[in-house]
């Protein structure tokens, strides 16, 4: 048995969470600031403005807007100094667009689990309200329908967030911590030359989503040309 | 069909090359800078630091020593400004010593197909002989065997080499690009908790290790206690 897989096949980059008994939550919902929550789907807006290299093609930058599903798990201790919560993207949908290139549509890779944590960092464990670090690895599709091409990384892309006061961190700006270039490959040829690269990604979580406004970024996604 | 594995279930974190007809180089053996290499396996002595952070056990550093042979793809192209070189890690070995701890040593995690780049940065490729960077996703397997435990990381490790003026780099100072702290986990418990955190990580090249070397430092990694 693989160390690297889930059991149905997947590549795992973290703790693999049960969503089964887990409710979804929609906005409009507050969120109590230095407090370990309760466990749950959390559905939210986001955008990200990420850069790309395209040998032969040049350098661009596509602004996305959309949706995450997180679940979380139970935190694991009960004051916000000691509590870790580990988080697995269930669900995404961003779409962006630009010139020459057309719609981009940004969803999960579903051959990767992706997972993330919230915790204390080390150095601030003897604080009582510090703020928290948040981190997760990503595998992703970046389908482009004009260029009839789906791209996906290999190497987890890192999403990171800091100063984190509340869980989720809705609002928050966070980074993709990239190194140059993450090398980015062809859907319809996996094991072929890289296609492309990820140069840079900044991004912001939103708020609560309502269950109407999550079903309509959704539909919105779901109607985007798939060639 | 997995996007991420290799046909024999490695989780692929880029190119495949095939090592079937490479020679294996060893030193003393001059490397001409500036110039795009003839393909081969590189035998190369490695030096890195590295720090952790066990939940419970508080923080400390080790210094590794040993050897890494990496496989490198012939060249894209015949000019050192164009010419991108592939690579996989294929055997590693590196033993340091921690008070407490005890002997560590680091391996390659067979279930992951270390692999990586050479390349010029895209704002370098009109310079005659610009410094390349190099890229490379790392699966280990760190072995404690006075503590009865190999711990082992899911997302990879990003190891970097900057300012790389001849292929191998040898001599040239490296980062792990660890953002913070990478989980590790438990072999004996892979779907387990998070086992440690690997929170930084300096590394240096060495030079081309003759075969009588390599024969020895990988004997010492054979001799090394199991449990």
């Amino acid at each position: 048995m693989s160390t690297l897989l889930t059991h149905d096949g997947k590549v795992a980059s973290g703790l693999i969470i049960s969503t089964d008994e887990l409710d979804d939550l929609y906005g409009p919902r507050e969120v109590e600031p230095f407090t370990p929550p309760p466990t749950g789907i959390d559905n939210l807006g986001i955008t990200s403005s990420d850069s790309f290299h395209v040998p032969g093609l040049g350098s661009f930058t596509i602004e996305f807007k959309g949706y995450v599903r997180v679940a979380r798990s139970t935190p694991t201790a009960p004051d916000w100094t000691n509590a870790e919560v580990y988080t697995r993207l269930i669900e995404m949908c961003m779409i962006g667009t630009a010139a020459g290139v057309g719609k981009v549509i940004v969803t999960l890779n579903p051959d990767y689990l992706s997972t993330g944590q919230l915790r204390t960092p080390f150095e601030d464990l003897g604080k009582t309200r510090p703020e928290k670090a948040c981190r997760m690895a990503v595998g992703a599709l970046f389908r482009a329908p004009q260029l009839s091409r789906t791209l996906f990384n290999k190497e987890p892309i890192e999403l990171t967030i800091d100063n984190v006061c509340a869980i989720p961190p809705a609002g928050n700006p966070g980074v993709g911590r990239i190194y140059r270039n993450l090398p980015l490959y062809d859907l319809a040829d996996p094991d072929g030359p890289i296609a492309a690269y990820l140069t840079g990604l900044n991004f912001a979580m939103g708020v609560y989503l309502t269950e109407k406004e999550l079903t309509e970024l959704r539909a919105a996604g779901e109607r985007a040309p798939v060639h």
